[in-house]
């Protein structure tokens, strides 16, 4: 994680900044300030990559003060941004500068209020890091014209791309200003009654089918439900109302177990970058928008403070590693988009949303700045403190600088994970003298079978409960402490109900999930006539490349033979699967695919028949 | 056949015509005449749903010349026409009344060239039936227009969706204006070099990305595809330019063995009503456009009657009974646009292009007046004849009155095909006498291992030689004829490479594919749950259902027990199915589903693990 967000910093966020200059992003707002004649350039909400790549340089700032030119960066924009701004507050370079007419009048497509969303959170970055009380007051001042129009005295109206939800009801949390938790929660008791119209693809596309409470399935765009999801879980919290979270915990249920693929991926179609049916998970058709996993992770986030439960953590750390990781390429400069499962031999792949590789932007560069923050930010999800003690629930190189019960606590950790499951941890407490026990709880992942505790190298027998290893002691300073995860690898088989995958497993180790790719391949053989013998043992191999691919899998394979015949009728003996000649095969970590050579890549891997 | 053109002349060609009306596509012609204030309504190429219903009129009225209303509706109309139609000959609606400022200026978008195909295909009808020299001459003046301005002396465009290429070209033959047939080549020589730009989905859309002849598989919008191989095919034969037929047949071996699914079906992705990857052939979100049916359907049409190949008929049977039949409900007033082999349970069903029912019309209205033309031209595709004698293709009741070496022959034929292979014939000749032998070819579809032939009641002995028996004999008036053919059940299973119904196999008999209905499942049994038994026999049962389902498949299964986890590590021994409890299914014809209740339906069934 350190070296991801290390990247980010070195690689990503430059790009994304550069970007913004040569896409047009910020000369749309010096336009819209009056200090340039250019025309609108990008997608209406091109706004929202400048807030998403503030709010990146605002985190990341955070970690590296000294970074001047990302400093620069955020001053000059926030400048740019209060010049841009309109006298009562309203700031959208897109209705200022190319359709001033349009300001405000078709709530369902014109992304004003998503972007006030991404320009408030990027405003809550400057105020819990100090780093701009400027974009503070620029952000605010929209909000509240915001709240003067669409508040309790305002018109009934919610905006057709959520996000604005959970960003006011942190802007609340920043500010204690009451208004901004009220209209949250406002929009989100408009939401389900129709007031969006049918749109282009009906009012399940921007959830506005069914009132959220009485909602029982995800449905529609992903990346919307997730982020009308996260704001209802923030709602529910700040307000009390249990009902938002209980509809929030049953449309998890919903998604996790009939409509999330194996890599933690939401959105099975591309049509209307949605949810399909239940079990509806084509790995080659796999939408798996980046944004998506990004808001995933953020709703999980959000529910695991509400609750503790670790099946919210469970859930981040799959997305971190299997459906955000891999939009990034090795360099940090390229990404998707889209994330399938598969890729399949003969893939025309010239449209941006089927790429068959990384792009350095996109022309909806919503993915490539939304990368940036959550990576920014990922030292604020690693742990979390409470009065109780502190709870550990992403694995990664880290100091931890925290207080627990009133007093500082830092707690060093040291690890290869995702490589090896072996976590080092050193406690500095310096009150521990005091005889003051607290406890440490450190996640247990959902997929790890065995573990081992140890405390000053002495092995300690502690169960997991509710997902977590719970240690209450009196921390001397000082005191080591490692767990150990157990890694063996996993053929994962999807429920039966999933008839894309039929047949077919995925192979997994510890957190990461695994795939074939061509570049592994002997020359001429085409991936998808590999299949994997089920009797030949899958091994990890961990290798001495930690800034390429730290460890593969052995596999056994079988080459499979093929007519020319797309259909045959079956002979009366029943369905032969030949097996064919052998292979050895190598499957590489899913999220570093796509690095060596373009190429076809599949994560369920049909087995062989066996014997 | 004959059922379906009667059901086709009553239900479903008045249906259209009344929705030409109701929807308002005669109420633009009629503005575009200046004879009524209608603002222009449904999409911009609403008049080709004008055009096509008057092309199925014209072939319906050669049948039953009887029919006052159709004669009315095909006279009135054409004189509408014949007054909408500008003075230079220009004639569409929408770019009349709506936008006449832009006339010509979106060759990519317009469809305007489009629209003008099929105004030429119903003159085409007009001109072969005698049914409307008027039509013919609106649709000249037209075309007349379309070589001033785009033929040699002309401008360098070709239209976004073809259609204008097959009907020139059948104009030609029509007519013998050999500048018509010109300009359809002109059409398909600029094509591929980009002259549309790239457009929302880029050039493959429309299949303007490679130079006609230089193209290797079949890519982009997949009515535009076929439509298109349709235009090559007519050019090639009437210019003598091999190049074309061979660029045709060599998409043909693309499309039908990596891009067709086992209904004949065409188009894999919703998004851009496009092909997908070679092998991607996803049943549940199959697109299957009933367009692109009909399109393959007159493409391999054209194939047969340009090379003889008993391959292209096999398609156009393939096609017929489960491409195009299943998007026409039992009372001939519902319609399909698109043709899942797969509807789940939870199918959210509400958008008009995933619908989970046949709808009475649509805002894109291109199929069900394509239905129509396409049943009312049937009697059309039976047989064709030349010099050595008749060959019949497609078998159903009907008499066929043909010429065989310069004199008048007819044919009885009397079948209740596809639910049973015999087919009886009776030869009328009145020449026989004269002892000039010719040759009577009956195809034996591909699907067929055993048949048996007899004449006047003696079993003879005739091979199959390139898909067709062929008997060359004196035919003495009255000689009568019995093709059996076999139709044993069969069990299809795909290419190991279509991964979606890997495991699966798909129930036929004949010319029909079969699926699994709702309907026919026990209360509370969910359809993805169910598999078929391999050891269990598949049976045919006749029921004295003509009507409704004349015939059934019994079959046995198991009802599949699933938890609630979407993804489990299979256990060391390795991937078990569990057998699960024993359960008689019956399955029906995929074109007949979805005409008792709305339900979950599926072609491919699971196989359960032997034993």
């Amino acid at each position: 994680l350190g070296r991801w967000r290390r990247r980010n910093a070195e690689d990503t966020l430059p790009h994304c900044v550069d970007n913004l200059h040569s896409q047009g992003n910020i000369g749309n707002l010096a336009a819209a300030a009056g200090e340039s004649d250019q025309e609108f350039a990008g997608m209406w909400f091109a706004d929202s990559d400048v807030y998403k790549t503030l709010e990146a340089a605002l985190w990341e700032l955070a970690t590296s003060p000294a970074d001047a030119g990302l400093k620069d960066f955020v001053d000059t924009t926030t400048a740019l941004l209060a010049r841009a701004q309109q006298a009562d507050g309203y700031l959208n370079s897109h209705f200022t500068i190319a359709a001033p007419e349009k300001r405000w009048l078709k709530p369902d497509w014109s992304h004003e209020l998503y972007c006030a969303g991404h320009l408030i959170q990027a405003a809550v970055a400057a105020g819990r890091t100090g780093g701009s009380p400027e974009l503070v007051a620029v952000a605010r001042r929209f909000a509240d014209l915001i709240v003067e129009r669409f508040g309790p005295e305002g018109v009934e109206e919610v905006c057709g791309h959520p996000e604005i939800e959970t960003a006011l009801a942190e802007l609340y949390r920043l500010t204690g200003h009451r208004p901004y938790l009220d209209l949250a929660r406002r929009f989100l008791d408009l939401r389900g009654r129709g007031l969006l119209g049918p749109g282009r693809f009906g009012p399940v596309y921007y959830q506005d089918h069914v009132p959220v409470r009485d909602a029982t399935e995800v449905a529609g765009h992903s990346v919307r439900q997730l982020y009308l999801l996260a704001g209802m879980v923030d709602v529910g919290v700040e307000t009390g109302d249990r009902t938002l979270l209980d509809a929030a915990e049953r449309l998890w249920e919903d998604v996790f177990h009939t409509k999330t693929y194996v890599t933690g991926a939401h959105g099975s179609r591309h049509r209307d970058e949605a949810y399909g049916d239940p079990y509806e998970l084509p790995p080659d058709r796999a939408y798996g928008e980046t944004c998506a996993a990004i808001a995933s992770f953020q709703w999980n986030w959000r529910l695991l403070l509400a609750t503790g439960r670790a099946r919210y953590a469970d859930e981040m750390e799959r997305a971190l590693y299997n459906a955000i990781a891999p939009a990034l390429s090795a360099d940090g400069r390229h990404f998707f988009y889209s994330n399938p499962l598969q890729l399949r031999t003969g893939h025309a792949g010239s449209g941006e949303e089927a790429a068959a590789r990384r792009l350095p932007w996109y022309s909806c560069a919503c993915c490539p700045p939304n990368i940036a923050r959550l990576m920014a930010s990922l030292p604020g999800y690693v742990a979390t403190a409470d009065a109780g003690g502190l709870q550990i629930h992403l694995y990664g190189d880290a100091s931890l600088d925290t207080g627990v019960a009133g007093r500082p606590v830092r707690v060093e950790m040291r690890t290869d994970y995702p490589w090896q499951g072996r976590v080092e941890l050193t406690v500095e407490d310096e009150g521990g003298r005091d005889e003051d026990p607290w406890t440490l709880a450190l996640r247990v992942p959902a997929w790890c079978d065995t573990y081992a505790v140890s405390v000053g190298g002495e092995t300690v027998d502690v169960p997991v409960q509710d997902g977590y290893v719970r240690l209450t002691r009196v921390w001397a300073p000082g005191t080591t402490l490692v767990l150990d995860l157990a890694m063996p690898v996993r053929r994962l088989s999807a429920h039966p109900r999933v008839d894309a995958v039929r047949g077919c497993v995925a192979l997994a180790r510890g957190p990461v999930v695994y795939c074939l790719e061509q570049a592994d391949l002997p020359p001429g053989v085409v991936l998808e006539d590999v299949w994997l013998d089920p009797a030949a043992p899958v091994e990890a191999a961990h290798r001495d490349d930690p800034a390429g691919i730290p460890v593969v899998l052995t596999a056994g394979g079988r080459l499979a033979g093929s007519g020319d015949a797309l259909y045959t009728a079956l002979d009366e003996s029943g369905p032969g699967r030949e097996t064919g000649a052998p292979l050895a095969l190598t499957a590489v970590p899913y999220f570093l695919w796509g690095n060596r050579s373009e190429g076809p890549m599949r994560v369920w891997i049909p087995l062989a028949a066996t014997g």
